[in-house]
């Protein structure tokens, strides 16, 4: 065998979806630090795959936006892969339309974007009906292609960040359609390779679960009370339906507490006896 | 005064978002008929408008997506507007790519179609790296305009309907990544105007209720108790983050039975002490 394992210092501190500049690597920054070594993917498999097979350390993918809701390709990986959730972090999303250098507003014919950046700037497009809007995978490489491509006619709508990674021009600021834009992103790694917990109090934590519930009603609220009945508090819950009618259903829960505590410990027993299938994604300190 | 009001039979049977041939049509011929007299509209405030105005009697909007998720603008609307939910169905969405006659998929440079559905077609589109997604308003808006333009190097991603709608030929059919792709459409109505329930059984009902809560994590939880200590089964639960952290939220619920409902009714009481606010957005025949 030629190549053993890969060198500890070839690993990446964090593999994120999308290029150089992407709200993703904004997350990344933030939770890993400045000077993090990242690794952009151009697919969300693509980066748990980096993880898995050690060329990253750890994963930062968007879970939920205040306006576009969860992302449930992601919650889908977590489903199917077997990473951990380590930690999370939110982000103001704003957005801005960006040029190559030269280029003006008026010179505009197409804006690049992720889908759900354009629909988050409807109100932009009514107001400037001569630019068509375009998909493409992210946000920070519609801006490569633009600025790099040095197109004359088209621009990309992406985060101000982006425009400097690239140096295109700002042609627009805030042009979301609504300005409370938060996404959450969360920091995975390898299970049993994620840093010691740095604190003490368990009511500083959050666990996530993955709940797959029988195809019965009654059984989305009798999931509920083992934690109902325990005072242990939610965060966020969802039911997905996943099947066409009748339902059957998905569940994600996060609560507050760690899974090592004892009364979560308990509620999860419980929970157990009555679901399909319970998954613990993860217990990380809160945001 | 010229114009009193309108007469009863200019009013359409219902309105919905899209052009002829969009999937909400189909939802809105299931729900009200098959000759149904249906008004188009452009954005979903123009089809709750039409039924304030009484333009329409209905209104038929996607409430929820399995891929997708919840369709948080419609629910917004339900939340500012006055309408009353009045029904529900289930419609099974398969992507079909369409084109002017003569055009060949080998021509096509690129698609267009609303984001959500460019979105769900992503295995589509890394097989045809040549085809460009476009962004568009809605889907079969984006067949009328490649077909009634003959659009040379163009087609539209919509239903197999839209097809027939328009005289467009069919290039792929069933082109989305996931099969399991049903999206759940909601009937409408001003307040009053509903037909009188034709079921008897409460059991048979839905109810579907836009809750706000406090800025406390514990109220999330507590705000459920009425309905589990009535064992009042729950169709849909979904918490959704609504400003910056520490997020304030808003929680959609669908439960099981009518809001006439003794219980129902005791249970929405108890709600109402702890809730922020407590919108009844209609009891509804199931699908």
């Amino acid at each position: 065998m030629i190549k053993m394992e890969m060198d500890e210092s070839e690993r990446c501190d964090a593999a994120y979806q999308g290029a150089a500049g992407a709200f993703s690597e904004e997350a990344a920054l933030r939770l890993i630090g400045q000077d993090a070594r990242l690794l952009p993917c151009e697919r969300f498999e693509q980066v748990f795959d980096a993880v898995e097979r050690e060329r990253a350390r750890h994963a930062v993918v968007p879970v939920e936006n205040t306006l576009a809701g969860s992302v449930h390709a992601c919650y889908d990986l977590l489903a199917q892969r077997k990473l951990t959730i380590v930690g999370e972090t939110v982000l103001h999303i704003s957005h801005t339309l960006i040029a190559a250098p030269g280029v003006a507003l008026g010179d505009v014919r197409k804006a690049l974007s992720h889908p759900v950046a354009l629909a988050q700037c409807e109100e932009f497009f009514r107001r400037h009906p001569m630019i068509e809007p375009v998909s493409v995978y992210d946000t920070a490489g519609a801006v490569e292609k633009v600025v790099c491509g040095e197109m004359q006619n088209a621009a990309a709508i992406a985060s101000r960040r982006a425009a400097g990674v690239y140096g295109g021009t700002v042609l627009a600021e805030a042009i979301q359609d609504h300005k409370e834009n938060y996404t959450r992103f969360l920091l995975l790694a390898r299970a049993g390779e994620h840093p010691a917990p740095g604190m003490e109090h368990a009511s500083d934590y959050k666990t996530t679960l993955l709940i797959k519930l029988p195809n019965s009603l009654g059984a989305l609220f009798e999931s509920l009370r083992p934690f109902a009945e325990r005072r242990i508090d939610l965060a966020k819950i969802e039911s997905r339906p996943l099947r066409g009618s009748p339902f059957e259903y998905l569940f994600y829960l996060d609560l507050l507490g760690s899974a090592s505590d004892e009364k979560v410990r308990e509620a999860l027993d419980e929970l157990r006896i009555r679901a399909r299938s319970v998954r613990v994604l993860g217990s990380y300190p809160r945001a």
